[in-house]
Parts: C-alpha cells; sequence; structure tokens
C-alpha cells in the first residue's frame, strides 16, 4: 500500500482587533511554523478611560513560542508596526521590515530602549525570504507611506497572498508604482487566498492621483501671500518631499515643527528618501520671526487635531515665536480619520478663528487617500483570481461593502470569510473552514501595564458621577461614633455648595451609625451597606445624582 | 433750539454657546423692550463627564425680567426649543410658536409639569405679532421640521431679518415652500441687518429636493423582500408621511419604534400634519412577529446611533419580539451629525453583523440636507440685501466660508459681524458697532442643576486614572498610628493585584506618618502632604498611573 503524504492546511488566524474583525496582527501558521504578519497598535476610543494604546493579545503566540520564525512588516504605519516594542518584550523573534518601515521600528528605541536587542533584519522586495517552510516574496505597492510592500506567502497547503494596505497609482510623487506585473505573476501560477485590505470599499472609482494634490499645492502656494502651513502625516514623506520641493521653486524656506516631523525628515533623509541642500533651505521654529512671511513654509504635525500636536498648538495661538493670523495660508493635507471628527474641526474652528485661511480637502484637493477604491479592489481581484477571500483591516461595513463586490465578481459567498480576533481560518487545496478560535484580541495598554474590564467599569462610573468618600470611627464597646463622620466628594458638587453638601451627608452617616448598633466586626458589612444607601438618597435628592459612594468605618 | 430726537439703536446679543460663538438663544433689545428668539440646548461634549444637556446663561435676562415680553420660536427642534424647561422656571414669560413646535413644547410637560403653568401662545404666519415697541412679522420656510418660520423684526431702529434654520425647496414633501416672495417684499423695504444661519456654508450648489429621497425610498421598497426599517429623525414628519404613503402603497404595515417617533408622529397627527386610517394600517411591535416579513415597513428612532434608541437596541438584537437578519433592509434616512461618527458608524458595523442590508446616505439619496446650501445663502442675501450681515448658528469653519461668499457679494468686511455669547451687537441708520460684552455662555446641567468648571475638572482626572483613598487614624498623643491604614482604590488596579497593591501603600503611609510626629491638629496639613506624595510616588512605579489620592487623617 501507497503511503498518500497527508496534506496539512495553512492556518490563518488574526490576533488583535475584537471579536467580529480581527487585525493589527496576522498569523501564518503551517505545521510547526509561523510567520507572524504586522505587529501593530490602535489608538483607544472615548469608552476606554485613560488608555495609552490597545495592542493585540499574543497568548496564542506564547504557548508556541519555538515555532514563531519572525514577524514580517508590510510598511511602517503604527497600525503595523506599533505594537512591536510591547510585543518583542514578550516574545524576542526576528523582524523583517522595509529599510524606512525598520527606519521608524528603530525610531521608537529611545523611548523603548529594549528594541536595541532585537534583531531588525532589511528586506530587499526583489528577494525571496524563506521562513521554515514558508517562502515569502514581496511586491512593492504604493501606499501613504515610502517602501510598502504586500506579501505573497507560498507554503506546501498552497500561496496566500497577504495585500498590506495599498492603492494603485500609476503616478506616484515618490517611490514606484504598485508592482502588478508581480501580483499578476503571482496570481497566475494559482492562489488559495488572498487576504486583502478593505478600507476603501465604500469609496467608488479610483483613488485620484497624487499628482493632483502637487498642482492645488503649488497653485494655492502661487497666490499666497502670507505664510503657508502644510499639515500632513509626518510618515507621508512623498507628500512632505513634494512640499520640499513646491517651496524651493517658491523662494520659501521651510520650517518643521513637531517632534515625529523632524524625526521623519531626519529618518528619511539618512536612509536616502530624501534629498535636501543641507542647512540653506531649513529655518528653524526660533528664527522663523526672521524670515518674511512670503518667504516661508511650515510643515508641522497634527493634521489630525491632536491635543500636542504642532498645528493644535499653533491653532491656539501657543508658539512664542510663531503666530498664525490674517494673510496666512494653512492647508491640510488630510482628511479627517473616521471617528476623529470632534477635534479635527475643533481645531479647524480655532485656526478660522484666527483670521488664518484654512483649505481642507472638500474645498480643494489637498490629500487622496492612500487605500484602494472600490475598482482597485476589484483589479486585484482579478489580478490574484483567489480561490477563497478574506477581507481584512477594515470596519464591517467595510467588509460588508467589499463582500457585495466579490459577489458581483462571482465569488460565491462561502468562499468570502470574514474573521474576528483569534478565529482559525484553514485553508487548503481541498478547502477552507472555520476551525475554531485561539485567545485573543485587545490588551489596554495604561501606564505600565494592562488594565481589566472592572477597573474601566469604576473609571466610567467615577467620570460620570464623581466620588464622595465618608470616613467614620467607631467605638466598639458603646457602637457610637467617634468624632465626627469626615465627608470627602470630588467630582460631585462645586466648592461652594461642598460645606452644606458635607453637612447633609453627615447627618445621615450619624443616624445611620446610630441605627447600625455596632458592637463588633460583624456588623461592619450591614453598617457599611446602611451608609451607602442612606448617603446615596441623600446625595440623589439634594443633586439628582449618583456618584460612587466609599464608606471607611474604623473600629477602635 | 429744536430738540433732535435720539435714535436708539436695536441691540442684539446671542446668549447661549461659546464665547467665540453665541447661539441658541437670542436677544432683540431696543429701549425698555426686549424680544428673545428661540431658548435651545445642545448636547455635552466628550469632555464634559456626566452632563446631561448644556443651556444658555441668561443672567443678563434676569437683570432685565420687566423688559422681557416674551420668547419667540422660529421652529421645534432641540436646538431651538429645548432648554425652555429650565429657562421658564427662572423666567416666566409668555412663549410664541406656530403650532407644530409648542405642540413639541407640550409634549415636555410629561418631565417638567411646571410648563404647564407657562403660557404658550400659538402664532398665525400671516399676521403680525406686537411686543413692545417691537413687530414681528413671520415668513414660512422649509426645513427638516413642518410649522418652521423665518422672522421679520421691526423696531424704531430699523428692521432685521431672522432666518431661523431653512432650506429653499421648490417641492417639498409636504408643507409650504419657503415663501420667497414675502422675503423679498421685507428686503425691499429696507434690512438693517440679516441675521442668517450658515451651517452649511461649506456646502456647494443646492441641497437637492426631497423628492429626490422620496424616489430612491419607493425604489428601495418596490424590491425588498423582507422587513424595511426607516431611521429618521423623529421630529422629520415630511419624511415620515412619506415612509407612510410608500408603505401603504407597496402594502406594508407599518410599526413604530422609539418613544419619540410614537409620539411625535401623535402630536403630528393630533395637530392636524399628518393623516392616516386609524389603526389598520399599524402594527405593535409585541405583533409585528405576526406580519410577514415582506409586508412590513418599521419606522425607528436612533439614526444617529444614540446608546439607547431604537435602531441601536435593534443593532444589537435586543428587541425580543424584532429580530433583524439576512433579506431585511435597514435604511438610515439621515446623515451623521458632524462630530457623531463614532456611534454612527459603530450602530452601522453592528446592523452589518447582522447580515442585514444597509443603506447610507453616501450609496443613495436616502436623506437630504435641511439647511441652506452655499447658492440659497446667496439667494438669501440678495432677497434681503441688508446693510449688515451677521451669520449666526454655524461653527467658526461656516463663519469663516460664509464670510467668504457675502465679501465675494459685495459687503465690505466691517459690515458683517461675528458674535460670541454675550457679545453686544448695536445696530442703527447709523452703522453698526461692538458695544461690549454681557455675562452669557453655557450652564453645563447634571441631574437637577448646573456644575462648575472644578467639577469637571476633577472627573476628568478621576476617569483618566481612578481614585486611592487613604483612611488613617493617628494617637494625638504619641504620634502613631492606631490600627492599620485602610486603602480603597477604584479605577485603578485589577481585583487580583488590589490587596498587594494596598500593602505597598500601607507600607509607604506608615513610613510617612511616623516620620510626621503628628502632636495636634497643626500638623495635619503637612501629614497630608507627605501622605500625598508618598503613595503617589510607590503608585507610579508600580503601576505608572496618577490616580486622585484622598487621605483622610483622624486624630484620636
Amino acid at each position: 500500500m501507497e503511503m498518500v503524504p497527508q496534506t496539512m492546511p495553512l492556518r490563518f488566524i488574526p490576533l488583535g482587533g475584537s471579536g467580529e474583525i480581527g487585525k493589527n496582527l496576522y498569523v501564518y501558521e503551517y505545521g510547526d511554523d509561523i510567520v507572524v504578519v504586522d505587529c501593530g497598535l490602535t489608538f483607544p476610543d472615548e469608552e476606554m478611560f485613560g488608555v495609552d494604546v490597545v495592542i493585540p493579545d499574543i497568548t496564542y503566540l506564547l504557548g508556541k513560542a519555538d515555532s514563531v520564525r519572525g514577524i514580517v512588516l508590510t510598511h511602517g504605519h503604527e497600525d503595523h508596526i506599533g505594537a512591536l516594542p510591547w510585543i518583542l518584550k514578550q516574545l524576542n523573534v526576528p523582524v523583517w521590515g522595509t529599510r524606512f518601515a525598520l527606519g521608524l521600528v528603530r525610531r521608537k528605541m529611545a523611548d523603548h530602549p529594549h528594541l536595541a536587542d532585537c534583531e531588525l533584519n532589511e528586506i530587499d522586495p526583489d528577494r525571496d525570504l524563506t521562513l521554515g517552510q514558508f517562502k515569502v516574496s514581496f511586491y512593492r505597492v504604493t501606499h501613504s507611506i515610502l517602501d510598502a510592500v504586500g506579501l505573497i506567502i507560498d507554503c506546501p497547503a498552497g500561496r496566500a497572498i497577504h495585500s498590506g494596505d495599498f492603492k494603485f497609482e500609476h503616478t506616484p510623487l515618490a517611490g514606484p508604482s504598485t508592482d502588478i506585473q508581480k501580483i499578476a505573476l503571482a496570481g497566475r501560477s494559482g492562489v488559495l487566498a488572498l487576504m486583502t485590505e478593505v478600507t476603501n470599499s465604500g469609496d467608488p472609482g479610483w483613488v485620484p492621483s497624487e499628482t493632483n494634490v502637487s498642482r492645488t499645492l503649488h497653485e494655492l502656494m502661487s497666490t499666497a501671500q502670507g505664510k503657508v502651513v502644510v499639515s500632513s502625516f509626518a510618515t507621508n514623506i512623498a507628500r512632505i518631499r513634494e512640499v520640499f520641493h513646491l517651496s524651493v521653486e517658491h523662494g520659501r524656506k521651510i520650517c518643521l515643527i513637531g517632534r515625529s516631523m523632524r524625526e521623519n525628515v531626519e529618518v528619511a533623509h539618512d536612509l536616502g528618501f530624501l534629498n535636501y541642500p543641507e542647512g540653506e533651505w531649513f529655518v528653524d521654529i526660533d528664527d522663523v520671526a526672521s524670515v518674511e512671511d512670503g518667504m516661508v513654509t511650515i510643515l508641522a504635525t497634527g493634521s489630525q487635531g491632536e491635543r500636542t500636536s504642532a498645528l493644535s498648538v499653533l491653532s491656539a495661538g501657543s508658539y512664542r515665536k510663531l503666530k498664525l493670523g490674517p494673510g496666512d495660508l494653512v492647508i491640510i493635507s488630510a482628511d479627517p480619520i473616521p471617528g476623529n471628527e470632534r477635534p479635527f474641526y475643533r481645531m479647524v474652528n480655532r485656526l478660522c478663528r484666527l483670521g488664518v485661511e484654512v483649505v481642507l480637502n472638500d474645498e480643494a484637493q489637498v490629500h487622496v487617500s492612500g487605500h484602494a477604491n472600490v475598482e482597485e479592489l476589484k483589479l486585484l481581484l482579478s489580478l490574484t483570481r483567489p480561490r477563497f477571500v478574506v477581507p481584512i483591516h477594515g470596519e464591517f461595513r467595510h467588509i460588508a461593502r467589499y463582500k457585495k463586490l466579490a459577489l458581483a465578481m462571482g465569488w460565491p459567498g462561502e468562499d468570502i470569510f470574514t474573521l474576528g480576533a483569534g478565529d482559525v481560518l484553514e485553508l487548503s487545496s481541498s478547502g477552507a473552514r472555520l476551525a475554531g478560535k485561539v485567545p485573543a484580541g485587545r490588551v489596554l495598554v495604561d501606564g505600565l501595564g494592562d488594565i481589566g474590564k472592572a477597573v474601566l467599569r469604576d473609571r466610567r462610573h467615577l467620570s460620570e458621577e464623581g466620588v464622595v468618600v465618608v470616613v467614620v470611627n467607631v467605638d466598639v464597646q458603646s457602637g457610637e461614633l467617634v468624632g465626627r463622620p469626615d465627608v470627602v466628594a470630588r467630582g460631585v458638587v462645586s466648592n461652594e455648595d461642598a460645606e452644606p453638601f458635607a453637612e447633609a451627608v453627615r447627618k445621615v452617616v450619624c443616624s445611620a451609625i446610630e441605627d447600625a448598633e455596632i458592637s463588633g466586626p460583624d456588623e461592619l458589612e450591614s453598617a457599611r451597606a446602611a451608609i451607602q444607601s442612606a448617603v446615596k438618597r441623600v446625595i440623589l435628592d439634594r443633586t439628582g445624582r449618583h456618584p460612587m459612594i466609599i464608606p471607611a468605618i474604623t473600629l477602635l
């Protein structure tokens, strides 16, 4: 009898994100080999009180640490590399990325020195990488950051294509266009699955060309009389380079403000992505006042209105040496990130208030997206013709729209998979199936460690209603109060009401203690409950609020 | 010598909103007569922890209570009538409004019984109203609510036109079009100032007609197989009426869900704005399961994703008797309110996850705005040709764009005024000028009363870092601790870390008390500070956090 070799399936598992949509970190597993793709973070939403960053839960990887051959990065945006400092601390495996992506990772060493002990390997997109039984090939893509790649991931079970973030752009401002030929070749030899980003699946047509933005910026600079401020993402070196060129063309010196703008420009320059005549064209913020208004371009971080960012500080008029006013022009070369409209427009309003002319992307094309629109998503499907389609890296509404598009192109619904964090998708030539769930999801990082749900629940309560602390001392012999109860309220009443408020609380606490007849530790719990409910009632009557009430009873 | 009669100026003052942009309540003052226009509220932003509503500060009116002739409402939206329950409690003056606006005010009596004692007068838009030396005339306008009006306000100093919220719509689904002739006539006799809303000054062209929405809804219902859910603002009776008609046409019964949807439909019906064959066409949510899926339209509140609204509850699958799934269609007949994108799309994502087909306004025209676009704002300027222009009721960025538009139409910059809350604009035939500031702005209402800045600051701190209470008893004779310190933390550490955390805090508290050598109340303050700083340090080292620390020291 001949032995038929058992083909193992390729296992694909997103570990970050939510149970609904997995994202930020993807596991490709074949037998004893695991390749991790990307290692990103997200920023907390408004319900995550006090949380600094949200990173993927890698419990699953820690249990198979010996199998992890490394982490391959598609590009250097924070939602693809930002969790590395935390993840590498728990699982120190080699990291592969393009030159610019690694440049941005290395920049994190200042805040996370332990990264210096990690193995960071630069990839050459024209050379394949062997990681255990996986072969990873790369194709260059255009995105809103330089040096981004898509991945062709081969293993004995078949080929997966992992799009990373991408768009098709025939005339990028810098860097190569997406390598359509290489994708087509990879597709022609048969693709088991396409893991594709779907961020812009609700946007029809093609993303307009970057050259439109260049043209608009040129026109705006041609007529500008005063200072010109351009704000864009600090990682968008192609856009920044264009602003450099246009400024030089219009005889304007360049002033960089915002830490990440200065650092990224330095990284890009050091790595050869950005050439400029040293010194000559730059002016420091401390000297910007000495340059004529019409002779300077200010490149600023803060296109999203982040509280402490450069443009936000400018809009508040808080730079001592750089003030904006009538005659100056602020170009926000970015769209508000969905969900971030409030701080974005709050900053725009402040700029308008200064009398500055503000140009947003809805008025003139000063920005284009870095993500593929509907027709580009279709093109990728046609180029790759995968057996199975796995939309990743979008919200559920984007996935729903993408699914419609793939159905219209002929893929049957059962060949399109939506994965939540921890969902295991097994893929092989004989089919694809969901094969259970592994631990995964969001880890909320606050200060030095992660925090749990109970802590967040308490913070929400505190944030909405405040806290009242009641301190009482009881003589265990007589069951009577010693001294008067101490009442401390925070976030409940204003200073002028504080004393009458405390007096009212004290009164009900005194009667509650009297009624409790405490004669030992056994009655403590019920006395606490009695104080809780009496104080709760009097505060609700007085203020209509439900603060957190913390009674502290000491028996003497 | 002849006496030249001194002409007094008309004073215009917004009292709500911020120091940057006044809104929600407007004062027209001439001599001893004050007419108030609108009395609206706004909802708290994400920084106003625990605040329920935000109302205008009427300190100025309370100081001139005898002069206030009444409050005139332009229409029944919450940002124009919502503050009445609070304001009338402080200043019980007559209110004038159209039938539907007053119907919505009366609906508030259930929650605010004292409104029953207030004087609510229905206006007839064809008849003028005399209030002291003011004559107020009305012209009908189209808006996203029925029975809306603009105001022509005459006094000896001249004529002001107060646009209210409006658009020009030649084919409204219900109610009359904006009365262009009456505006033109009022304009022809000379207008001192135009107070105009500018919400959509960033939107080019004209607002598309409501009939487009009707056509799209018709097409969607024609092909829908399962349940159809339409969500729109509960005040948009014209839209609701259209959904009724289309449902009847397609043989669908109507199920209303959400308190305000049911109540507003009732108000509109009782007042004659909405005719329907009683009973027959309606189905209660409890019986909706008995109706075939293809035979029912559900009209739901919650188009903004408000946490407890009907559509939000539906998206969470939490109605026992009404579940949505594949084959069902949800039409969100509204745009997300700027700044509200997060909850809006969060709900959309949940609906997509149920497998429901979701149609938003970016995919098919299922909504049009109620506010005038750029060309309509220009038309109003041409119809009224005011001497002075006062853009109101928009964000600063809207005002900046409007100003550009008015400049392009020939108004000099110095004749266009932007007012913050409390700014007094004096207008007369001899000119206009800013004449100081009166107390005004936002009052934050939480529970039963207003709250101050210090309370909000504490809540923000609590929300981000939590609170630690340290209770110690000290023997004043020996300066030594009695018993062990009690440590209560909320929103700081998870339950499993609570005990080691408390132990670490106790340790530093004990040494702090020892070092303090307390021998009487005089050392209390410094002991408190010592505990604060010791506890702060140990918590920062352990957790990287900065909770609020409340030390309570009792001397025995």
